[in-house]
């Protein structure tokens, strides 16, 4: 049984994706924290710290399948962290009391910490490739419909021409920019944790830093400059960055949603038979996928807010804070994957209706023909110049080379994506 | 395979209560959905406006065990919701084709949010229960430390000194509010929806209002004054209260957790062997349960923003801030759950040190000796006055008469909780 | 010179009101405290517990002109608040030491917690003047539009017919539960704040609680059953009303602007000459207030976030916390009357037209038909129900008696309103 | 008369800083308007598209003398944004209607939108020369408490200890990570923006893109690979980085006001005589600084909830997210300097009790000792591993280490500051 909608059987392909869920999945944190203390025995083994059969062991035991997670549930609720748990587990797994060299010298926040980073970099992962996806199909439409006129809109009002292309490629401009942020922030942000109890090492002597940037190697993470038990702006960091691509996200959804109204008609949400279908209105093409990016995204930004919160943090350690983070971390990434792959699916199959762009263009001729009465303009503009202006396709101005630039531009790993 | 902490595996007993799961589950939900349906079709038998083997036939097949909720599952990820791919797999289930008779007149939304004021009106039922047994567990407190002489404390530092009681009593104050604000909410917020595509009830004709009337009737819920599908104040304000009520429990935890830190030692959380033990540091004693109260309360707080949000609907029937509701309705009620549940078992335990609680005073009794030394005092109070000044138990005020106050104003049912 | 455009010289009237700037300026804040030490000496002075001539002194400098703000401003940043400061300065203004009778037995939080409660009665008296006259303008359109076909919209798509005046209906009810919201609040939120240093009155000896009985009486303010001075409930439930008043002006300032888009033209803003031009593009309407209302109900909903945060106080004063009141309460108050003030200016003066209404219905006039050819439909219905089904007027179901019945429920002082 | 905290005469050193302040003025905000205009003519005037004489006079006229600010409000609640006021009193403003040749090709929102990115470089600047000034006054308490025994406290109890300096290192880490992020965010965001009505340089014909280079190297910012105008993920970056800023601020005031408590007495905000006095309790000490950065952050966090809202925008310009950067963007920025300028001046005169850490410390002495009991213990160590190990200053593991790793890595202006 479940009663979130992003795990709900009906809903969880809706709010979230299946991929991402795998990531911040219970098997896979579990799997993660056995991972890093495969790594931490197999790096202290090498060092010298502990015996190299106690590493073999405890490495062949670090399989999921060691672990009894109602068991697991019951240590999380009496300790309050699952760490402890899954490393009594391994212990007891272990041949010859060689689980005892498990676990040396970490403490329960560097594993949990270390963990959350490795399904980050999965994560961001997920979200590269989507932002890729999506970036490919807005090139394409880009390229589609480069020179095709439609009404720019400021205050939901008819202003000046635009082309189709132009539209798009200001999405895509914001879709490029979110890539490069994407590949400075895994710089700063894929970093793991290893201090111990208050971060100093000190149970570890003179080799804690060598087994710190051993076990970052060999996780292939960065290692960390100090701890960053309580300083938590890695973390934040990256859910300002999945506001910052779901606002993109809201911001396309808003515009086709607008444009799929039964006044507008210019552009739809790929037809899927009986998709956003009604039982009482059998006419309508509701914008479905829009919908569910507009409330992902609603959630984000409020999440973004939460894990802000989470980075004013006690001391070494924190008392509350830190648990924001189980709760919101893995919901921003979920939400924003539901809202990514809405968007990605809306984008790749998107309808555009050319001639009711044209129509609805001329609803406001008339009004843009006003301009040529306007005694200012007569008396600097002839006839045929006149007649060019309220052509609306003689008045696109840099449509196109606007389109050209920003294609121009795009990450080079664009072309490959399907 | 569940991905949130609400759902997981080995956290969902933390952050949320089994029982508002169940309400918030998937089963709950469809089989509002069917309770609602096989009370529209009563209601309409009796009205003579459809058959009564029809409406027999409904009722009877309004149970979960007819829907296939994999089924379920691709029909609404087709049409977006999944009330309609319920409703035909009941009209496929009667006999007959009876089931052409089910769902007249009503538009999916009608359902859903009917469903919705069902499910929180036992969320509410199951937040009144921990109000109350909390309520029960302050008052004994107020009760039992009414004259246990400790520092009130402001800006972090020992001020003038209050008795335990008294602090517990401000708490008790917060929860007896939520526990009237509650009774004045219910009678706003418990109304259902029926009302039609556009809500004007025009596919039933001059029955429309009868069978409204008689639906909610038949449901135990208010009747609407007008359509509110796109008007969502109802359900905005129970997350401002569920809001409200969280951030006394916040409170309570701060209290709680400043207390238990090592220099002050003044209260704890209940003692259960092992809880809050650490890997690295046995010597500790943390408080656990505040910290998932803390985080709790931070995501509590973001998502009335987003059901505020959530407001701001289009039309008839709105485009994405519906489905806003959809995902933080269940999380609000969830999480604030967490935190109930949380709360009452901390405080049920709460295990108080009236002796550190008198130490911690003495260390500022210097201090509080200094006003004896400060001229305009000693002008106008002589040396027996002094003594009683600076004797803490002699300067507690009214904080005893502040507990009876708070004790004589509690809601009666109190007294009947355990 | 002033740095945020509430303040601002060129937009302080778009983003709040003349009225509650006044109610939250550095001089009303401090005549508040000075009445509330005015009021609290006289109430001593009755109980024998200072001389009465140290009141009357006390009373008479109790104005605005003994404060040298410049000086205040010294202090405040000095002492961390301003009331010690104007109690400093007030001891001074008056002759012969009788100052020193001033502020007896009371704390800094409780002269500012008693002012904040002040503001927000004349602040909330604001609110409910304005949601009066929105009332009011809601029901003259509800009434004049009761029977004025237009499409029902759902996800943006033409669906069933509607009235103008059903829509308008919808709007309305939402206020009036706002007004009724507004009485259960003024109850347990209008109280005033005495205490002490740690709420027990302790430096007043017995005489804490007549004393406290007789400032709240003379200020006619609800007396508190205990200190509130870290269980800031009251004040986050008054965010929250705010909240819930802005989501609804939120949600008709959308409907506004979707219907006043070119390609709709049903509904427009009032007309004021040169309102919501353009230097580049004169033949648009934009909606202004909309968007203002728009962007004041966004900013709105986050500080109710925010001050739900300040309920997280630490022990009986907080470190932190209050001080987030200090900056969102004022700021709640100004941008929700930014947000009323606009919605009243527009629906005041909003321009409906009919016509287009009726045309824009015309467009799916075809769609709606396709319901005559299918065939379970057809088979239950004959002709002339089918052309009865196709004439939009005809199938407007009970919009009128809707109207009706949110009219018949107006709060009993609508009418009283211009 | 001022209502919000920021601008008032009382409170605006408090919770702002008076550079900031400036910046965000209403006449800097249209200053920057006349630059920019003076820019554009002096541009066109080199490509030869308005007259040489037109390009002087307008730069001539282009000072803040010739704006009458009170028609400017006039003129802005008329047309709802203040540029196209500005520009018809430059217009009026200028001899022999040359100002007829101000603005050309320009829309408002390419002026407004360009002033706002010239406001956020300087804002910028102001938050870089503080968090500069705090790596310095970090750096050197790193340096000087470097091998300073205290606690380490995680759950706010004492775990194993560390030294003061390692502490503040964790500190100043984040606040070298902040410095980076401003780097990479400056390139990125400090890009103006030229592109007419819709963005497409329609009005300009071919020589619009020439402009739109000329005018941003004029104003030294970058130029866009295409309009901006409803993409403001520009925008949003910036709050985001504001946000993690203050995450970091509140971390560090919650530290300090923690240990300033009675009972911890480790550190102390700077003395200033009477400063964080209380007319109730003189022997208190109150961590004002750390209440109004407390309060600050919390806001902060909120208002960049608000501006990943003002995200979703519609169409090429939009109806109302825009002006929720009006509101948020000055104040965002206002708080964060409120917030960087009180931890400024709580860090450069940090008050540090060694002696009372060392005491502290001894607090536990007798819990870690009780490790030596352990039997698994005892059995791999000796008794003078054993007393080492229960001597703190024995178990400081790589505190001092992880100090000179980041002392390190510090950017290489930081000597310089003061």
């Amino acid at each position: 049984m479940t009663s979130t909608v992003i795990d709900s059987t009906i809903f969880r392909h809706i709010f979230s994706s299946e991929p991402m869920r795998q990531v911040f999945s219970d098997e896979h944190r579990v799997q993660c924290y056995l991972d890093i203390e495969a790594a931490l025995a197999r790096v202290q083994a090498r060092l010298g710290l502990i015996p190299k059969p106690a590493a073999n062991e405890i490495a062949a035991k670090c399989t999921l399948d060691i672990i009894d997670m109602a068991k697991l549930k019951t240590q999380t609720e009496l300790i309050g962290y699952p760490v402890l748990g899954v490393v009594q587990q391994l212990v007891a797994a272990c041949a010859d009391n060689l689980g005892e060299y498990s676990h040396w010298g970490a403490t329960t926040q560097d594993i949990t910490d270390t963990a959350t980073i490795l399904q980050i970099q999965e994560a961001l992962a997920l979200v590269e490739d989507n932002l890729t996806a999506i970036s490919g199909h807005l090139a394409d439409l880009a390229r589609r419909y480069r020179d095709t006129p439609m009404a720019g809109r400021s205050n939901l009002q008819q202003a000046v021409p635009i082309t189709f292309g132009y539209k798009v490629a200001t999405w895509l401009a914001a879709i490029e920019r979110h890539r490069q942020r994407l590949l400075e922030l895994r710089l700063r942000v894929l970093v793991g944790e290893f201090g111990g109890a208050a971060g100093t090492l000190a149970s570890l002597g003179a080799d804690g830093l060598d087994v710190q940037e051993g076990l970052m190697a060999e996780l292939r993470l960065g290692q960390p400059e100090i701890a960053w038990h309580t300083a938590r702006d890695r973390i934040a960091e990256v859910s300002c960055f999945l506001g910052l691509v779901t606002g993109t996200l809201g911001k396309i959804a808003t515009d086709v949603k607008l444009l799929m109204q039964t006044e507008v008609g210019e552009v739809y949400e790929p037809y899927i038979k009986d998709r956003g279908s009604s039982s009482t209105m059998p006419q309508k093409r509701n914008p479905i996928s829009c919908n569910y990016i507009h409330a992902c995204v609603a959630m984000v930004r409020q999440h973004v807010a939460a894990l802000l919160d989470a980075m004013v943090e006690d001391h070494e350690r924190s008392t509350g804070p830190w648990e924001i983070e189980w709760i919101a971390v893995p919901e921003i990434f979920l939400l924003t994957a539901g809202a990514l792959q809405q968007a990605r699916t809306l984008l790749a199959g998107l309808e555009v209706d050319a001639e009711r762009m044209r129509a609805n263009l001329d609803i406001t001729q008339g009004l843009i023909c006003l301009l040529g009465e306007n005694e200012e303009i007569t008396a600097s503009l002839d006839r045929s110049d006149l007649e060019k202006l309220v052509d609306p396709a003689a008045y696109l101005g840099l449509s196109g080379e606007m389109v050209d630039r920003v294609l121009a531009r795009l990450a080079p790993n664009e072309s490959g994506v399907k």
